[in-house]
Parts: structure tokens; C-alpha cells; sequence
């Protein structure tokens, strides 16, 4: 075959996951497959980097169509180790997922599916993060695997402008319910946090995050919390530049 | 005294770090100081969280006018923990490091120091990250304690617009060749990796994660890399909306 697509294929839930199980089997129509993915469950773990330990990698699988490494560290080494070390060349598509559970709203900035997915779009390369608001390792996935193909078509015919990715999240619903794709902005919020305190059998205290999510703009139809609230899958185009560009002016006057 | 102010100080090199001492000692006239520091190094941690293992703190001061208590978690998990279970009320300043080296440009993502001053802008407090362009465990810190406390003492008088942040960096210079502070945009740019392949005594590969800038604005006198090269302190007022909403228009048109 020539001109075959690279599709480079990561995640955070680990290499074991059902979730990166059912999004290989979503691209594999679509041209040659490298996974590279972390050897263990790394949700939380955001956009870090292995700095103070090095990286270990094992060949689980090398072939033409579909070849599987396991890296030690996080998605964001997976993806570094890939396009710099371990793929043959530059991908032309790289997927993320499909992670078990909600990376919508301000939970984009926590999540190591979105991390990988926007590590891949600072090369300039198209990526795609997928997730369901389902965190349990039965997450059903079929919607995704059904209509989630539609934006990898979209992304491999037309791609996406440079450092973009898109970060797609499909809701808890069936077919008959769903209503497609809603192209959103992230929502404003916060988790509020209220940590599980528990003593262990040994007299120590330790302390379990858990949380629920704050939302500022409840009524945005334009946002994506609003989108999976209402059965659509959400997709925000997603770019990474930090600078608060409103509030620049007012500092210049304030500091010299 | 009354109308005491409660500053939050955490970091990401750990609750023995000197960068963290330095900036301890900075905020200390300024009011009653409360430090949630992790217990080991968390650089390049980003913005990750604890899901997968519960959080234990170790209570190394505890006083009125200065606190210090180590967690076993992520730069973020300090925050989080601090905020909603450590702290006696709501802090009314947050700084964060002095990072043994620079945060500056897309470097902004990886960082644990700025993770922690931008989870603390989300609950509506504001922050500041302070870093010096010098990685090493004797970084000269004399420039940003001396100059940093004109941003903390203007940030607890005018504050910040909610959920911004500051993420100052500080140059390697002297007291004579240093400009002075310089509010900008972070620069546009990617960290091109080259792996360091290594083989251990026993057969095994591994792979260390080296690489090199690469700027995309190199001429940007408004970016915060030319503010550091010309030996000015950068400032970037920091605020987390990861959506690129100059692409949502043409995903619109796209995909439904």
C-alpha cells in the first residue's frame, strides 16, 4: 500500500485500558497504527514530565499495521519518547483515549488524555483527545466508536491549524438520545474540593481527594458543560497560551 | 495584631528547598505565612493530581506567624489540601517557589511551581509564581528577593482579576545589568526532546528527556523570552481557558 497514514495512538488510563482497546480499533481502517502508551494508570497526571527518573519502554507488539510499546512514565513522555525516539516518521494523526471519565470544562487542565493530545499538536502535528463521562472500567464506549470516526475523517482530510487539537467528549446517553456534535468553548469553573480523611490501622491519617465541579456559566449554551448536559458530544478546539492578554495593559501601568 | 494577611507559600522543589526558604523569608513581613510544601521534588509535575494514592502530611511548624507542613503529593494536591482543609480561613495572597529554573514560555504547561499558583488562582486568590533562569540547587536568588517584593506588594494592594495569576521570571544577571520588570505575553514555541539512550548494567535500555527550545517569535519584544534575554524580570498575567476560539467558527462549519 502506498501512501498509507501514520496514526500515533496514546492515552492515560494505561496500556491495558478497554478505552485505548476500543480507539485502536476505531483507526486501524485508517492507515498504520504505533501505540505508545503509559505502562500504568496515570489519570491526574496532567501535562508532567519524567525529569528525575528516565524512561523505560516495552515492545509489546511491532508489526506494519499496529505495532504497541509501554512507556514507564506519563502520556506526555509517551509522546515525546514517540515522535522524537520511537516512530519510523512524523505522524499525520495522533488520538488520545478513549479515557474513562469527563475531561471537559477546567478538568482539561488535569487530564493526561488532554495532555498527550495537546503535547502532539506543539509539533505541529493534528491530534484528537476522546472521552466519555463514564469513569468505570465498563464504560461503554459504542457511541464513540460509532460517531467519534466522523471528526478522525474530518481531522485526517482537512487537519487542524497548527498547535490545535480538539478535545471531544461524548455523554452518558444512548442512540436514540444523542444529538451530535456541538463544537463549544470550555467552561469557566472550579472543583471544590472536600477530602476523605481516614485514619489507617496504624493510627496515621491520610487524606482521599474528591470533589464536585463548580459551574460559573451554567446557562452557556455555547459552553461544553452545557453541550453533555444535553446529549450532545462536545468538541472545543483547544490552543495553549496561558497569557491573560485583558490584563497586560493595567499591569504595565502598575509595574515597571 | 489586626487584619493580619494569611499568605499561602508552596513549590514545587520540595518543602527543603533553599528557593522555597528564600521566598518564605520574602513574605514573612508582609503577614502570617502558611506553607504547604511537597514533602520530595515535583518539577515537571505540571498541573497533576493525586487520584490513584491517598495524600499524607507531615506537620514540620506549626505557629502564628509562620506554619509549615509538608504533603506527600503534587505540587496541585498542596494547594487543593491547603485551601480546603489546612488553612484557617481563605489566604489572601498565594506565591509559589522560587523555582530553581526557568518557567518562562510553553515551559509554563510543565511546570509544578506554576501548577500551584494557577490552581490557587482558580478558587478566586491570588497568585504569583516566581522562578530564576538558573536549574542549579545554588542559584543566586539575591535579584528576586530584593526586586520580587515590589510585584508582592503591589498584588495584596490592587489584586488580580479572578482566577489570573502572575508567572514572574527572573534573569541571570547582576544588580547592575538588570532592567527592571517587563509585563508580557508567554512566547510561542515547543521543547524540541533529544533522548539520551542509555543501556544499565544489566542489558537494559533507558532513556533520559534532554532538549532545546525552539522560539517561534525569536524578534518579540513583547514575549517573555526577549524580556529574559535583555535581562529584563518577565511578567505574565496568567489565565487558564484552553479553548481556541479562532478555530470555532470553521469546526462549526464542518462538523455537526
Amino acid at each position: 500500500m502506498k501512501d498509507r497514514k501514520l496514526i500515533l495512538v496514546s492515552n492515560d488510563d494505561g496500556v491495558d485500558a478497554r478505552g485505548l482497546e476500543n480507539l485502536i480499533n476505531m483507526v486501524l481502517p485508517y492507515g498504520d497504527v504505533f501505540v505508545v502508551a503509559p505502562e500504568k494508570g496515570q489519570s491526574g497526571m496532567s501535562h508532567s514530565i519524567s525529569l528525575l527518573e528516565p524512561l523505560r519502554t516495552r515492545k509489546i507488539k511491532i508489526g506494519t499495521e499496529l505495532s504497541i510499546i509501554a512507556v514507564s512514565g506519563t502520556p506526555v513522555d509517551c509522546v515525546k519518547l514517540a515522535i522524537n525516539q520511537l516512530l519510523p516518521r512524523k505522524p499525520d494523526l495522533m488520538v488520545s483515549g478513549i479515557n474513562h471519565g469527563s475531561n471537559s470544562a477546567i478538568s482539561v487542565i488535569y487530564s493526561g488524555t488532554m495532555g498527550a493530545a495537546i503535547e502532539t499538536s506543539l509539533y505541529g502535528i493534528p491530534s484528537i483527545g476522546f472521552s466519555v463521562l463514564d469513569h468505570s472500567k465498563d464504560a461503554d464506549f459504542s457511541l464513540v466508536v460509532k460517531h467519534g470516526t466522523k471528526i478522525i475523517e474530518d481531522v485526517l482530510e482537512n487537519g487542524l491549524p497548527p498547535q490545535v487539537s480538539l478535545n471531544v467528549n461524548f455523554p452518558v446517553t444512548d442512540e436514540k438520545n444523542y444529538r451530535g456534535f456541538k463544537i463549544c468553548k470550555q467552561t469557566t469553573g472550579v472543583w471544590k474540593e472536600e477530602f476523605d480523611k481516614r485514619t489507617d490501622p496504624y493510627g496515621g491519617d491520610y487524606y482521599w481527594l474528591t470533589g464536585d465541579f463548580h459551574n460559573f456559566e451554567p446557562g452557556n449554551e455555547e459552553s461544553d458543560e452545557w453541550a453533555l448536559a444535553n446529549n450532545y458530544a462536545s468538541v472545543v478546539p483547544v490552543k495553549i497560551d496561558f497569557t491573560e492578554y485583558n490584563t497586560i495593559n493595567e499591569l504595565k501601568k502598575r509595574i515597571k
